[in-house]
């Protein structure tokens, strides 16, 4: 079985679809990986580094035989799908909602999206939105820490005390519970909220201070409901006294599908003390910030609002390393005897092929 | 007592030598504080907070009549000088090295150095450097980890482990055990040497690892004695070794009066692996690392070195905090019934002020 990975370093982009320990993990189960030269050199994987764990460096990949199994990490383009033999695959983040269409142009493949696999303990050692999610959550608190003027910890000294900073939470998911941990770490006094009730037991366990806002029920699929106006004008109150007291607000709230829900408004943002700072985290899916950018800082009445759209990627040693092992458990679901198996009707697999069938997913 | 703080903010400089709670202990004291348009803003502290605080808001210093005292962060220039009345003093991080003449030049005032403070249970209240150097230690650390690929904690996951990061310190003075304490804190497992055996205690206080190298005595002063050649050399091989493997290394060891000693070559630094990062806190004052440049970042076979010379003022808000603080206790020492005196038998005054007789400080 022959498995590429292509180089795809860019600004945004600096994480590759494998590591030095999967390449190894690979080649033991019998299969060639050949990579693209100075694919991990982003993530510090030099070509030496993955050549020592057995790889092929390859100028291109196109200079190769026809690949069984393409690992990306962002979707590829049309070119990329040419490099995969009848009946294989690509495999990694491919955004099947805005890409469906175009890799099932491409019917001599299959396309197996990392979005798209069942939320089941089955494949959660796949789950490479949590493990990406986990990433981006650590770096979220480290960017903002580093770019507030004040500390995160209390600080005692000779001269008298300075206090914790302030750090708010909204959205409590994979994510939002990373960066409660990394700023807890770090010192600061860490409240969080999130509309579903039972993540108030997992904030506080992590030692952050639930926000008293009403909360909601959720759907049968594990999402929240849309809430009721009353509902929200004071969640929409309680939540801007507290943005408008922290020092350092995150924000992470984000339903699949639809547009991220829009949780401060720019008055709230006025609200905050200049030298203040707010990571939006959904700023790539509409925002739950009213005025952040997307891949930008904008500066609103001193406070400076975050859009990062690549925040995985600024630790992207440990953010590749992490799906590298997703995808090595994906590619060992699809081998039988070391040969390529898409089996449509696999419970983990088949909910991630992308269909004509589910062009909504 | 009128009392004048100026806007210094630059690229590298965003403190500035006051703070709101500190101007309203010195009107309570009875002084007037007068305060340039804008010198607050890059910590975070606005004309309007300053002036809420009683700060009297003045679009130029020249404006105002003569101070009887100008706080600085920094160096002034003579023509800042000539706001001081008769009899006045400035008082600030002066840099008497580099600047007594200038300073002693202007006879109709004082210049009292926050360098130049005993190192007194006395005057620790006002030790800046002390304040200064935790802020930088703490800088530091988010630097280095916001630089990396990798995070510092251990992570978890479905997948598999990933290990925390290896942080290396040399030179454990108040920046080297705020640096130690912060990599702790975010969970990286903390490496730390000195050459002075007193050290050892402090780093495992932290929950830092002691480097098992030679150590040595210290002179009447304090400071280290030169070492052998033989002891240096062993040194240099167990630091290089434990360099190798670090993913952050993080240097602060400085000698007054002198330049700083060079405790990693190229060759230490080209034997890390590509993605790791080095601080270099002693670039400005000749580098504890062979290649810093300060002010700014240099890759080194794939390592990130960088050579920060504004470490305190990435966390304007909380160094200036603790500069006023350290400025207020001493302006309280050189005040008597609401009038300036300055006393040079003072034990604490008296050290700090830049007279002829001590050139060399």
């Amino acid at each position: 079985m022959h498995i590429g990975v292509p180089n795809e370093t860019t600004r945004a982009e600096r994480r590759v679809a494998t590591s030095p320990q999967v390449i190894a993990a690979l080649i033991a189960e019998g299969a060639d990986v050949s990579v693209e030269s100075g694919a991990g050199t982003a993530a510090g994987f030099t070509d030496e580094v993955l050549a020592g764990a057995g790889a092929e460096i390859v100028a291109s990949l196109t200079d190769t035989t026809p690949l069984d199994i393409l690992l990306r990490v962002t979707p590829p383009d049309d070119d990329a799908l040419k490099l995969i033999r009848d009946g294989g695959a690509v495999i990694g983040l491919l955004a099947p909602a805005a890409n469906a269409e175009r890799y099932l142009a491409q019917s001599h493949i299959a396309a197996v999206a990392l979005e798209s696999l069942p939320r089941s303990t089955l494949a959660q050692s796949m789950d490479a939105l949590s493990s990406q999610a986990t990433a981006a959550g650590y770096a979220a608190v480290l960017l903002g820490a580093s770019s507030m003027p004040k500390f995160m910890p209390m600080m005692v000294t000779a001269a008298g005390t300075v206090p914790p900073a302030q750090v708010l939470v909204l959205g409590v998911g994979v994510a939002g519970l990373m960066a409660i941990a990394t700023a807890k770490r770090l010192g600061a006094v860490v409240y969080a909220y999130d509309i579903r009730p039972e993540t108030k037991e997992q904030v506080e366990s992590l030692g952050g201070r639930f926000v008293d806002a009403p909360t909601q029920e959720m759907d049968e699929g594990g999402y929240a409901r849309a809430v009721d106006d009353e509902t929200a004008a004071k969640q929409r109150e309680i939540l801007s006294d507290i943005v408008a007291s922290s020092d350092l607000v995150i924000t992470t709230a984000q339903v699949p599908g639809r547009a991220a829900p829009r949780l401060i408004d720019r008055a709230d943002v006025e609200r905050m003390e200049p030298g203040t700072v707010i990571v939006d985290m959904a700023a790539a899916s509409g925002g739950n910030v009213e005025g952040s950018v997307p891949g930008e800082v904008v500066e609103i009445g001193g406070v400076k609002v975050f859009g990062p759209d690549d925040l995985a990627s600024t630790v992207a040693a440990d953010s590749s390393r992490m799906l590298a092992r997703n995808l090595l458990e994906l590619v060992k679901r699809m081998t039988v005897d070391g040969e390529l198996l898409i089996d449509p009707d696999d419970p983990v697999v088949g909910p991630a092929l992308v269909k004509r069938e589910t062009p909504d997913e």
